[in-house]
Formats: C-alpha cells, structure tokens, sequence
C-alpha cells in the first residue's frame, strides 16, 4: 500500500529519505498558486532559482525573471509572485526564472526526489488524480515561511491526504492525521480559518486580499507543472506511466 | 504582551531566536512524564545527557543511570523512560544520568536559553501557572519522534497555548495555532485522539498502554524540573521572580 506523508518544511526534507517517492511542493500564498496560474496563461518554461542574484543573472542575458521576497516583487524585476501578475497575454510561450521566499527554495531542497510536482487549490483535484493514478509513496512538501510551520500549506496538504486515504494510500506519520485533522476542521471556509494565520496577516498589510481569494479558490487549472532537470514544465499525462 | 510560540522539533529549534523567552521541553510518551515522575518520588537531581554512551559513563562512576532508545530500556540499564519505574523508593535522594531517544535531545537544543522546564501532562497545571506568574515569552519545544512532529507532543502544547491565551498571552507562529485548534479538538478524549497516532502504535508494540494512560493524567505532581547548569532539579518557587 503506497503511504502519504507530510513535510512541513524544507529545513526537515532530508529526514523523509524514500527516494522513491513523489514530492508535491506546496505554496499556496502564494509561489506554487503563481506557477499553476503562469503554466495555465501559456508560460513555456519555468527555472526556479534558489537566490534574486542568479534571477538577475536570467534577465541580464534576455529572460523574463521574476523575483519576490517577504510578500513583495523586488526591485527590477516585473512579475513576483501574484498570481495576477501572470494572467497576462506577453508571459505566452515564454521561459522565465522565478525566485521566491520560500516557494523555490522547497523546490531546491526536494530536486533529487524521483519525481517534484507543484501543488494547489488552483490545480487541487488533478494533482489528486495523478497520485492515485501512480499508486506510489507521496510526500507532500510544505514550503512553509523561512523554515517554519504554516496553515495555509498544511491544510492543502491536509487535502491531499484526506482525498488519498479515501483510495488505497495509508498514513503512517503523525503530521499527516495532524494535517487531515486540520483541513477537516477548517475546510468549510479556509478563508476565514486563515484570517487568524501569520502569512495572511503579513499579506494583509499588503492589500493581497485578492490574491489570497484566488490562491485558494480550487481547480483554475488542469495543468500540473513537474520539474525536469532545472526546467519546470507542464506535465504530459499521457507520458507518465 | 508576551507572546507564545511552538517548536515541533529540536531541529527547528534554532529558528527560534529569542533569547529571553522560558523554553518548555515536551516529550509525553514519555521522557518528560518520566522526569516529572522521577522527582515526585524523591529522586534530588536528573543529568540528561545525549548519548548512551554518556550514560554508561556515569554509571561506571557510581551513578544510577537510565537509558531509552527506540521506546525500550537499553541493555545494561535497569531505568528506561518509564514512568512506573521510578515509582520506586531506591531513586529517593538520588542523582541519575538519563538518555532517551528524544526528550533529552531537545533538552541540549535547549540548554542556552534563559530558563528550561519540563511539562507534561502531569504537571501541567502548575506549568501553566509558573508561565503566567512570568509574563515572558515562551517557546513550547516538542521533542517529537527523532525530529518528527508528534501528535502527542503537540496536544499538550495546545493545552499550554490555549490555557496562556486565556490570560495576557499572544500568539503569532502558525505552529501555536495549529496545536490549539488541535488540542481543541482532542481534548474531550486525548486517548482515543492518539490511538491514529505513529509512537502511540509503536508503543502498543511494546505493551505500554499503562504507560501511556498514565502519561496523559492530569496533575499527578506539582513539581517543576528546571535545567541549572547540567542538571535537572526542582524548580523552587520563591526564588524565581
């Protein structure tokens, strides 16, 4: 029976040593929400880079970058992290190298896993497809913030993993039920769950209200974005036996 | 306002930058359930040390020492991390060497921080009450399972969470949030909550029920064990303003 378990941080990634398995990376406020939206508006490719200093190296030699830290696009960079931001006709067919705060550095740690899949309410239900389809061991990597714990992570993961156990998945550690026991409690209105969260507050200060709506809004997208090499690209589902 | 955060595990400790808070070491099942046990039957001083073979040292010295790994006492000891072992009048007055696979690792992550105490649900009362009479920050450190999240560990910091959110404290981890909506959740019965739970099973292996529904009792010592220097020993009240 292939098992699901949770990673609440990159910092705690290389306890979770099962080379076998696939790694969902999951920022939903909001690095993996942008990814999922970027891939759906036509973006080519994606290169996440762990340092603004290599995203700059990008744009100097004729990429599109994109670039955020604590909740804020830096300075000469066009595109952050906002969903919105991608929803935008001159990202189509484009390459662009992204550095977030904590989104790309959980892709960094998790890049010699079998298999790195992004995750998110925008793309919530053919991640869970794809899963059960693999019937492989699954960890689900929360990037959290700056190596902490965070809610809003945690409950898609809790998604996930309540969805899994309703096919032929088995939990066997404790911040998987930890996670499932809170997305139950919470899932009636996760908005509102979050409004007590640390991420939220800090994104509040921002006016990111709208983008916090989007980011947990489920299913925009039926792409999952699945990194090969240093590349993220649109997974082909039909290449995936 | 002092504020209240949680650690899931030793590992993460270090993010947690706060000099001046009052550090809580947790490990239920059963490390800290031990030590509390152990000093409520007369033992004068506990010396956590990392290693087994930091144990056996000190018992070829003439100490009492017990050891702890994988939940079972290590061979060459007669404690392990056992509660009822140390309801025993031959620990009276004595100082003991104690390794375990867990609590006393996060001890030593602990041991720079101002002030470093020992809960558990036995004597959680008294541990609320000290926190509160403080008026400092407080980190609540689970010792986990080998830098795990645990279930167990968690409840009782939601315990602590919820109780110091009734009076003057704040909140602003995420982690503290998730371990009170928890506990909130369990408390009603936090037995049955951690039968789902991995250490509860791994310790079901090893016949330790009894073990367990003492480790979860309420209120069974109004001692404190406070680290001075490298050892434990009693906190005295009158003389920690």
């Amino acid at each position: 029976m292939p098992k699901v378990e949770v990673c609440f941080t990159p910092q705690a990634f290389p306890l979770f040593s099962n080379e076998d398995a696939i790694v969902v990376v999951i920022d939903v406020l909001r690095a993996t929400s942008a990814i999922c939206t970027a891939f759906f508006n036509g973006v080519s490719k994606i290169i996440p880079v762990a340092t603004v200093e290599e995203a700059r190296e990008y744009q100097k030699n004729g990429f599109m970058a994109a670039a955020e830290r604590n909740g804020e696009v830096v300075e000469g960079f066009e595109l952050g992290n906002s969903p919105f931001g991608y929803m935008n006709s001159k990202v189509k067919g484009k390459t662009i190298a992204l550095t977030t705060t904590n989104g790309t550095q959980a892709i960094e740690a998790s890049k010699y896993a079998r298999k790195v899949l992004i995750g998110s309410f925008l793309n919530q239900d053919v991640i869970v497809e794809y899963l059960e389809s693999q019937q492989r061991d699954v960890i689900l990597l929360c990037a959290g913030w700056k190596n902490k714990f965070n809610l809003e992570d945690t409950l898609f993961a809790g998604f996930v993993v309540d969805r899994l156990l309703d096919s032929s998945f088995e939990v066997q550690c404790d911040s998987a039920i930890a996670a499932k026991t809170l997305y139950q409690g919470a899932k009636a209105d996760i908005f509102s769950f979050l409004e007590q969260s640390s991420h939220r507050k800090r994104l509040e200060k921002l006016e990111l209200e709208r983008d916090i709506r989007y980011c947990l809004t489920p299913n925009q997208t039926p792409i999952i974005p699945v990194l090969e090499g240093k590349y993220l690209v649109k997974l082909s589902m039909h290449l995936q036996a």
